[in-house]
């Protein structure tokens, strides 16, 4: 008989397809598992599959009595509290890089694009602005890339691939991470602050966690300064998004692209209304490919521990 | 007495700025000098500046008895007859190269945006379909970039540095150009046709001409096939504008992204309306870098005209 997993989050049944040829699937749609399914099959749930965004906390796990295993579909783990994990015995595994060149991506389209305006540019042409010679958002020439400082913010796997995009269009790459890489051709900068004060467009690429909330905020978007640009495609608790808002509103900042928000599916109203920034719905990861490489992770994540062995991709 | 420097097309006063600082301009804002100004101003412009695409022939060359130079703003020189330029000893120039980098750029926003669907995603955020939990059109995850096969048609600077960018996104880089360029680490395909039945992308970036136009017609799209991609920064002339829009509608190729159309400022109204097209206003060139660079090339180009020298960058 197959092993029931709990699916935890809310995700498309197209991405759990391959999950459900392999086990047997308690889907609740995102809403908790007891206000679904009869409290003696929520008792035999071993393990779940989530997004690593999702909270889930001690109460979350405590519902879960038999629960061994909580393996996040993609890179992040920031929603699930470790230290309640570890206190009951529970493993946590997650899909390490196998979305970053996908994520990598869709940073440097939102670079692309914030500095050179596209959602205005789109728009402008799109509306008739152009045909009918209506004044052009773009009449001022901007700051191209060429020769521009691109900041990294984090230097793990999807950190890498956008250093190594970025540094092809002729930029100049400088990086802060906790550890200091010396085989990276990039220069160090010793904070973040002083990234933020080196750089014209910064890209967050950090693992998010209580350390790194809300540590891009007004005085560091002040430093970014006026032809800056900020990227985030880590998570949307990195930003304070008040002060982002503020900071593209009064020319703080020149623009912002943006994959993650703080409370996601919800992007600010007030964001979503500027020319200056561009958004997407959280698709860093959305390739066929990654996908197919993110399953595979769960699948051997679920697979060795229903073995009784070690996960191959175990959050530390 | 500075000379007099006829603007043949509309161009914003903002660029025009710094040739007023050295030449008399008479600017006629892109209607015929001989409609704005006095028969005997006419008869003494020596020299013009122009959009390499606005039309100029035979007929208009010899409304300007005294033209002696046709000065391009912008690498491209397509609109003007060389041939008629050369019967009257009229020397042509260009800004060769002084773009390339602000063009490859918004090519590699184009390609990145056509390919992970930016129109629609920014769209769809924006109007509140993923708060809404609206069926998304980003669901079906598309092919990534990695491992793709990626063809730049035709190989001058805007084009080396189009492969120079994809190379960095772990992708297949493939050309057709005139030439085949041994010193780079391309694969050469020997014509169009192969390069379209080979690559998943095509990148335009061939020097427009009579010899080009509609060459990417109804046949080729096919050959790029229902993931493909159109991405073009070139001249609108060489897109078969109709073949595409019904390539796009359908499913034909995926997804297309613009810079330039056929008849600018005119984009077909069809191509506007779907999600999956991604549209500027012919900005490839508009960095402040990149304008200060191609009137530099424009002001030594007159300057040396106006001294009995050969042009810096004469068009050959």
């Amino acid at each position: 008989m197959p092993e029931k997993v709990l699916i935890y989050s809310r995700l498309p049944k197209s991405l759990t397809q391959r999950f459900a040829d392999r086990f047997e699937l308690l889907d609740s749609g995102g809403t908790p598992a007891h206000e679904v399914f009869p409290a003696e099959e929520v008792a035999q749930i071993r393990a779940l599959i989530t997004a690593g965004g999702t909270p889930l906390g001690a109460d979350d796990m405590d519902r879960l009595p038999a629960l061994g295993a909580i393996v996040c579909y993609g890179t992040g783990y920031d929603g699930v509290d470790l230290k309640a994990a570890a206190a009951r015995n529970i493993v946590v595994g997650h899909s390490p890089g196998a979305n970053a060149a996908a994520v990598a991506d869709v940073a440097l389209m939102l670079m692309l694009a914030s500095v050179r305006r596209l959602t205005a540019a789109d728009s402008y042409v799109r509306t008739g602005g152009w045909v009918e010679a209506r004044p052009s958002p773009l009449l001022k020439p901007p700051p191209g890339l060429s020769g521009c400082k691109v900041g990294v913010y984090g230097m793990g796997e999807i950190g890498r691939k956008i250093a190594a995009r970025v540094a092809a269009f002729e930029t100049e790459v400088g990086y802060f991470s906790r550890t200091r890489h010396d085989d990276l051709p990039y220069q160090y900068l010793s904070s973040l602050d002083a990234l933020a004060e080196w750089c014209t467009v910064l890209m967050i690429a950090v693992r998010a966690g209580a350390e790194t909330t809300h540590i891009v905020d007004a005085d560091l978007l002040k430093k970014i300064g006026p032809d800056g640009h900020v990227i985030n495609i880590s998570r949307g608790s990195v930003i304070d998004e008040g002060a982002l808002l503020v900071a593209l509103k009064d020319g703080i900042i020149a623009g912002a692209g943006l994959d993650v928000f703080e409370t996601e599916p919800h992007a600010p109203d007030g964001l979503t209304s500027l020319q200056n920034v561009v958004v997407t719905p959280h698709i860093g990861g959305n390739t066929r490919e990654s996908h197919v490489a993110m399953q595979a992770c769960v699948v051997a994540n679920l697979a060795a521990f229903f073995a009784g062995e070690t996960l191959p991709y175990q959050v530390k």
